[in-house]
């Protein structure tokens, strides 16, 4: 696969795409505009789908899982075997999100992209491994170039096999040990933000692990070329789990199927694939304003307002399904409200005698 | 009814009441605290409704309807006929609250509490008028002491049918044309910001009418008495809407209810019921942050932070449905997840060849 001829599927949404369902909406009852995001999101929703009434059928959540090397440095609260622990939990349906993709009716497709091998691995898993975990970014490479590529395809294959399945929306999540450093030095590259602000708390360090993960960020940083591109990054700071993201963002809007943001890893993916061609923008939601204060430089960069603010730290993918919900509850608002029409008065239904 | 014999049947919920969710919670699959407010909201719950898993059984959303008579400083941007053809539109099931509390599962309560009278009133509307519309609060009391104290009870026997129903929470929501102007004077009152950050554009009102609405409240808290009590700031600049919520707030905490606020004008009421008893705070849900920016002022004043951030400006309650489907699925999320020792390392399955 030539990624550079992928991207010249994508195309931008037309602003005449919104028309049908936004004047639709208008017709409702109610002060055109007055409920916010159910409107704009199902407008957009509705120009992606070329539906006045968009739908959501199939949901699915794609949820890359990978090692990091930079784990060496001190960076994580938990010890990398948790990622394998936590993928296995996931698949068998006991983790958070998969508790609440099972609440909302959405399908849950747990990827090994490169995790290490010291559990056995869930029958439910994808294998899809690219390399078990990455390098120490502070001192090495995450991948190579050939490597990273192969990530974004890999992320491509599994997104357009869920779209042929019938998905029309995609979430994205991830498990890997380390990720939140990845993401940072990834988020401070695409944006040169300074590393404090890109660097937070993850799921719960100390301060020290977080001085050493700014440290991390910092050596990890100086090591990129001054003229680094989008796959440079990607291989020298980034980790398996955001290139096989990028991927699915790729293939959702190659596909007119919007793909859903989750937390600062999934985030910094959509990033990067808004970085490698423009228009991805118009298919990205975003979920939830995580608790991870890095994530205020990401939506920022991405220009969004997640609608959710629930303060959570867990990634995963939790805040796609809670999103689904949100969508699908803004469909069914303006499938179940009257038109003004309808509800004009009645001027046989005045009432003449003012009674008090 | 003697209110102030009410008050004293609201009890505070103890911090012990919150040990049995959170520690349920913290033996989850996750990171403790990782799933923020998903926690947060049904540790609370758990507690109003001492049980470790809560539940929400019959969901309620009281709606509120009456006329103002500051419409006529014209302050609004629709006329005052539209409380009738909106509470009726409302009770066929044809507005915004309509529609989402039908998918979600709520009960609509669309009570006539002193709407004028020229149109007929659809047979679903609970009759309950106080009075057919207030005073002009520039020039007069909005109604009198009595009359406030009335409105407060018919709330409170309104809300108390809905729990004897079997009602888990109740959602608050409000029709009244002029009544963002009421919430901002009553807001003004009760906090003493300033009356420019109290007030704002409503559900859309041009830069003329903001003055004249700015100018309005200025006025209406002129004739306010130096040491006026809730009671008072309700017949002097309040409305009836606000006083039949402000009983529904204390309904819903002497029962051990939670009750959800909506936008302004419920969240003024909220505010006036915990300024009359402090304890009815452990009982407050807030939904979302509406666009309305007096609302900044209000969630300071009550200090909550709410989950959703929509720029939604319908009112009607039109929030409370999307809450409540939020903490249903922060329910079915704790019951649907693993335990953290059912996903423990079986080291039986620890693979020994690392084969990288």
């Amino acid at each position: 696969m030539k990624i550079d001829m992928y991207l010249n599927k994508i195309e931008p949404i037309r602003p005449e795409a919104m028309k049908a369902t936004r004047e639709f909406w208008d017709t409702r009852t109610h002060p055109v505009g007055s409920l916010g995001v159910l409107e704009t999101s199902t407008i957009r929703l509705g120009a992606i789908q070329r539906r006045k009434i968009p739908r959501l059928l199939r949901k699915s959540i794609v949820v890359m899982c990978a090692d990091n090397g930079v784990v060496r440095e001190d960076v994580s609260s938990s010890p990398p075997i948790f990622t394998q622990m936590l993928a296995n939990a996931m698949a068998r349906g006991e983790t958070g999100v998969s508790a609440l993709s099972r609440h909302v009716g959405a399908e849950l497709i747990v990827v090994d992209i490169g995790m290490n091998r010291e559990m056995e691995r869930e029958a439910g898993i994808v294998p899809a491994v690219i390399r078990r975990g990455t390098g120490n970014i502070v001192s090495e490479d995450a991948m190579t170039r050939e490597e990273a590529l192969r990530g974004i395809e890999t992320g491509i294959k599994i997104a357009e096999l869920e779209i042929e399945r019938g998905a029309s929306i995609l979430g994205t999540g991830e498990l890997g040990i380390g990720n939140t450093t990845t993401s940072s030095a990834m988020l401070h590259a695409l944006t040169k933000e300074s590393v404090n602000r890109c660097v937070g708390y993850g799921a719960g360090i100390t301060e020290v692990q977080l001085n050493n993960k700014i440290a991390a960020v910092e050596k990890a940083c100086a090591r990129l070329p001054r003229d680094a591109d989008v796959v440079d990054i990607i291989k020298t700071v980034g980790g398996l789990d955001i290139a096989g993201l990028i991927g699915v963002f790729l293939a959702g809007a190659a596909h007119r199927v919007p793909v859903v943001i989750d937390g600062l890893i999934s985030g910094v993916a959509a990033l990067a694939a808004v970085r490698l061609c423009e228009p991805v923008k118009d298919y990205l939601f975003a979920s939830h304003r995580s608790a991870e204060k890095a994530s205020e430089v990401l939506y920022r960069a991405l220009d969004l307002n997640p609608p959710l603010d629930l303060s959570m730290r867990l990634g995963e993918g939790s805040g796609c399904p809670l999103f689904f919900q949100l969508l699908e509850t803004a469909i069914a608002c303006m499938e179940g409200m009257g038109s003004v029409r309808d509800n004009a008065i009645d001027p046989t239904r005045l009432v003449n005698l003012r009674e008090d």
